[in-house]
């Protein structure tokens, strides 16, 4: 039997694993499933064990544990790679608005439904999977792997960074595939180029020393809510370009081969304003919405404070206003270059009678952008393209990963998102599931991408 | 004895009787003391009735009662002065910070302390024993008297505009006098020219139907908290001038004799900047600082909501943001036709990608100017000046008093503040005051005002 007749032949105890593993309500952001998260990396460790990966370890870290395998057989002069994935899981409250309970996993529709089937137990199974079908037929894989799977994405991985950089010669690897990740619809694959960065900032206003009497005081001294409000809007057109000074200036043009990729994938405004509930889009001038979305830096008001907020009438001049901000930074921009530009701004545009401070919040990622022409992504493009029969297409995310800047940062490689979710599975709500056709598909999908990247 | 050997006679017993009604608690705002307002208006009736001033009345309204009283005998070929003040007091807490209980009231340094003392019922019973003094002696008044005392003053009269619709005619007076009100500082009085009106409102910005991630929807869709800001940012340039389009149109322009009366208040920047902690003034272009707090109308800040406001970092696109803003007017302007004209300035400055709407909030008050010439203003400016030897300031108010615009409204009549507290005296804080010095001089200037009016 070969490999793909052995994935064949066992879906259904796959599934039932799965399932198994489903079980484990690994959240990790709550303490007292503190116990369920180690177990999960026990059934982990175990599993890999199965698919005849030995040696598997878990890790201590300040927090939740990693678990690392590798099986090193393919020799030196084939590559290697690191397999990443998760297997802590986003709290499942509100239960009540699940139709089958979150941690006791039902097949309905060819879909499993529980807490953790899209994001990302079923993703990280798939890989592990893929690995155990070679292992039992072929007897060996066509390149190294390694596994890397952590118990904290769910809370921002806040102690991978030193488990990293600790760990780094035993990571050590020619590419890595993230198994934390999705394709663009059933039937149509795609792959990842960019993730954006981020920098979080404050804005505070200071006026007078205390509240005033807006009647006493209005029209001798300023008024720190209109300040923060004329920052603000020197900070932004209201056609949405970002006229902070030097914001652009470090943000790498897109090209024309790039706005081309972009311009591929189906873009449906009404489906797009249907989905906000906005009353219009407003990309930055000179861009489409994907465009904008995708590839170009953002600055947005995230949250505003200042004096009376209840209800009715207070008549007061507040002493203080402030906003909370974050930038997303795309390649060539970094978050400690934007920072000091809005910071030198903010002086600049600072109003009389007013003082103006710009202050850090946490939250910090370098962008993410896979170089053009890298042979990962190439071969991950030609593989999902074997396996879907289709092209993938080129997105990218307007969010921030990152444990994909971490690896970057440490083992100096980016990292290609490998993953099977869709973005329609209910990930971090009740009711997630995730197709079993899917889950076969990308298994299919490891194996032959082994094979591939063997071949070189 | 004539009618000011008579109060010189009798200071000490006035003294005694003043401590007698700040016994009364009576705290407006607080229901378990209404009975102590009940009680205050039955005090105040029968110390009219001690004065000579029979028929006192208690009347009435939805909330606590007024007390009318009248003294005709001056003959209809005289003038019928209407004189108005409060008995009910602010709440006194907190009550640790006094430094001898508000309501049991003491005389230190020729003062008395205690909740009330000079707001407003060391103020109320001026005109009282003035009318006193010359009933005793006299046996006449030399105009007609009207009394209206009022016990809901400092919860905002709610009950006062339909009750002084409801007996117009009962209150119909030549003039009006207010003893609720103060003089500039010990030795030097003022006549108070005009209050300024009063419009609040608020905008209401929407953007998306709901919160979005700001990494996912971030230069797709507009954020309603810069958007906010920049609608905001229109109405008002960096140096003060307000930009709302016609918002000066009915602006009365300030004449440069007014203009001269106004800068020969004495005003002193630093202490200015020093009472309010501000890093610096900021009055309207073209007017100085006193000329922008008193004659100018003003559009404040009082309150911005926004998204997130805790601590720390929320990757949230808001979907709405709003700002609580009031206006001060001046004469000429009116809260109908200012929030008609911001409403259109909003309509017209509403950046792309979202909605914003105007609304109104609980709060009204038409601008209140004692017109040039007034009769009354310039027999009470006589006489404050033949009291205290000095020519009065001509001052103004930033803020709103409503029972002036109510008289004006209903009546027809300018009221003019004659009051005799001064503004260091802590009312609606701990340790209030009143000047014993002031308190003999008020009796003087009422009995000077009424003779003064009945020469014409």
């Amino acid at each position: 039997m070969n490999w793909t007749g052995y994935l064949d032949a066992n879906q259904a105890r796959f599934t039932k694993e799965l399932l198994d593993f489903l079980r484990i309500p690994s959240v990790s952001a709550k303490p007292e499933n503190a116990g369920d998260v180690m177990r999960a990396a026990r059934w982990v460790r175990d599993r890999l064990e199965t698919a005849g990966v030995t040696g598997a370890e878990i890790l201590p870290t300040a927090g939740h544990p990693v678990v690392l395998a590798e099986w090193m057989g393919a020799g030196p002069e084939k590559p290697t790679i690191l397999i990443y994935g998760h297997f802590d899981v986003q709290p499942a409250e509100p239960f009540d608005l699940w139709q089958s309970p979150p941690f006791e996993p039902e097949v309905r529709d060819n879909r499993v439904w529980a807490r953790g089937a899209s994001d990302d137990k079923g993703g990280m199974l798939i890989p592990i999977l893929a690995v155990e079908a070679m292992l039992k037929t072929d007897g060996r894989l066509p390149v190294n792997v390694k596994f890397f799977f952590e118990g904290q994405e769910e809370i921002g991985s806040p102690d991978l960074p030193p488990f990293v950089a600790e760990h780094a010669d035993r990571l050590k690897a020619d590419m890595i595939f993230s198994a934390d990740g999705s394709q663009w619809a059933p039937g149509q694959p795609q792959i990842v180029e960019a993730l954006k960065g981020l920098v979080s900032l404050e804005v505070h206003v200071q006026g007078a020393a205390a509240d005033l009497h807006s009647g006493q005081h209005g029209g001798g001294v300023a008024n720190p809510g209109m300040a923060l409000a004329q920052i603000l809007a020197s900070m932004k057109s209201p056609e949405g370009q970002i006229t902070v000074e030097g914001f652009y200036d470090d943000v790498l043009p897109l090209d024309a081969e790039t706005r081309a990729a972009i311009a591929r994938v189906p873009y449906d405004e009404a489906d797009y304003l249907a989905e906000t509930g906005a009353p219009a889009v407003l990309p930055e001038p000179g861009y489409t919405v994907r465009e904008s979305l995708w590839a170009r830096p953002t600055l947005e008001v995230n949250g505003m404070t200042c004096g009376w907020q209840g209800a009715g009438t207070k008549t007061v001049l507040p002493a203080q206003a402030s906003a909370k901000i974050t930038c997303r930074l795309v390649a060539g921009q970094s978050p400690e270059a934007v920072f000091e530009t809005i910071r030198a701004h903010v002086a600049a545009h600072c109003p009389p009678g007013v003082t103006a401070e710009v202050t850090r919040n946490p939250g910090r990622a370098e962008p993410f952008q896979v170089p053009v022409g890298h042979n990962a992504t190439a071969i991950a493009a030609q593989v999902l393209e074997e396996v879907y029969g289709r092209a993938p297409y080129r997105t990218r995310v307007g969010g921030s990963i990152p444990v994909m800047t971490t690896l970057l940062g440490e083992l100096g490689v980016h990292a290609v998102m490998f993953g099977f979710g869709h973005g329609d599975e209910n990930i971090h709500a009740p009711n997630e599931f995730f197709r079993l056709d899917a889950f076969r598909t990308g298994q299919l999908a490891y194996g032959q991408l082994m094979e591939a990247l063997a071949r070189g």
